[in-house]
């Protein structure tokens, strides 16, 4: 059985927040406790708020592209240059929306800069510069508070091409690779399976989100009971190359 | 706490055999039972077993097309006239590997059309012809033998754009809606959350893949403890049209 619990009672996270430390306590305190082998999946919004990857949009200069780009989409220009400056490439801009590709090679709405959960409004929040490190960071917290080798995700919300509705994925991870391949392996008749590989660390990420939902008052899961692969992986190996994507 | 329990030890599934009955003796066998607002999860190739939707290859005479397509990728001719008589649209044909639009439209690869787990190679699997009615049918029968109501989804595993890896999704649902919408929900801030819309239903398929594995030998999960939202969905609803596809 896997069992995935959210954490809940987690205080305000403000820059310079250790998670790890917070994550250990919360888990204490409602009895769940952290025990080796658990995937730890903590919310990239507060990785993001720990790590003061936070913009006042007020001391955002828009370039004279972000005022362009805002006037097309009819968005606010102090955000569309928060986000180009995210950016590495416009995948699609319509209609007001705005697939980027990050500078760490996601491809998301708005380039993983958002509003909600911040403070009104007015404050951005960025992802992480980089998601594994915050993963790792707050690995070696938990490993060096309770002694138990534990997996991180740092996850966050994307859409997907051909399927409505968004997912919780995974953007960061630490102590475990992040796909589980099939390859060469038998199924229940003896037929070798050919190519499958499934990407865990983003299965994991959406099995924690069914305890988190959006609201935040969830920012973290516990996932007991999972036989993850274990190393180091990256999130990075979650991106496909364009040369092997024929689903784009 | 989300429990999700694999349900091991169900027999080998034939042409005719009703799933509901299977489901619910596996349950009662490892005491997990089945409860008032469980998530079924089930995956489609037992469920096209049981509906008969295997083809032995050596009954498939290929077309001219399903020749020529055969011999530009390398695959056997009657396994692409299967693939064939199942698809909508070609979208991407490269590198002998084949993404297709399903006659439901679903996009993935080979239409859904599978060798794995039927046996031994010979025998391809398709997936049913209307993977939502295959769920209420289980959801039907199991409210039949245990009085309660509970979510069905018929579950099968796609590869994704711009993300590597592949991970397990709803091609069918009953009694519940597979899509949980956050537009106009407050955040902690009161901020109003704009456009959230969770795909609970991929979601939960993907969580149940954690303890289904590749090999087949646990077919269904039972999800218990996630507050799904109830009513009459479709997994079409997963859909997402082209003309809202920015992500293409």
């Amino acid at each position: 059985m896997v069992q995935v619990m959210g954490l809940s009672g987690i205080p305000m996270v403000k820059p310079g927040d250790e998670l790890g430390h917070m994550v250990v306590e919360a888990a204490e305190r409602l009895g769940v406790g952290i025990k080796e082998g658990d995937v730890i999946v903590v919310a990239q919004k507060v990785v993001s708020k720990a790590e003061g990857r936070l913009i006042h949009l007020r001391s955002v200069k828009p370039s004279s592209f972000a005022l362009w780009v805002a006037s097309q989409t009819c968005r606010d220009p102090r955000l569309m240059e928060t986000i180009l400056r995210e950016t590495n490439r416009i995948v699609r801009m319509k209609d007001g929306h705005l697939i980027m590709e990050t500078k760490h090679g996601f491809v998301c709405a708005n380039a993983g800069v958002d509003l909600s959960n911040v403070s009104g409004g007015e404050v951005a929040s960025l992802l992480p510069e980089d998601p594994d490190t915050s993963a790792k960071r707050i690995r070696g917290h938990i490993k060096e508070l309770k002694g138990v080798d534990v997996a991180v995700i740092i996850s966050d919300t994307f859409g997907r091409a051909w399927r409505m509705g968004q997912t919780n994925i995974a953007v960061g991870i630490a102590g475990m690779k992040p796909i589980r391949e099939y390859k060469g392996e038998k199924d229940i008749f003896g037929y070798i399976l050919k190519v499958t590989a499934m990407a865990v660390a983003d299965e994991l990420a959406s099995a924690a989100e069914l305890v988190m939902g959006k609201s935040n008052a969830v920012p973290v899961a516990v996932i007991r009971g999972f036989e993850y692969p274990r190393g180091d992986g990256t999130a990075k190996e979650l991106i496909r190359p364009v040369e092997k994507d024929l689903f784009r």
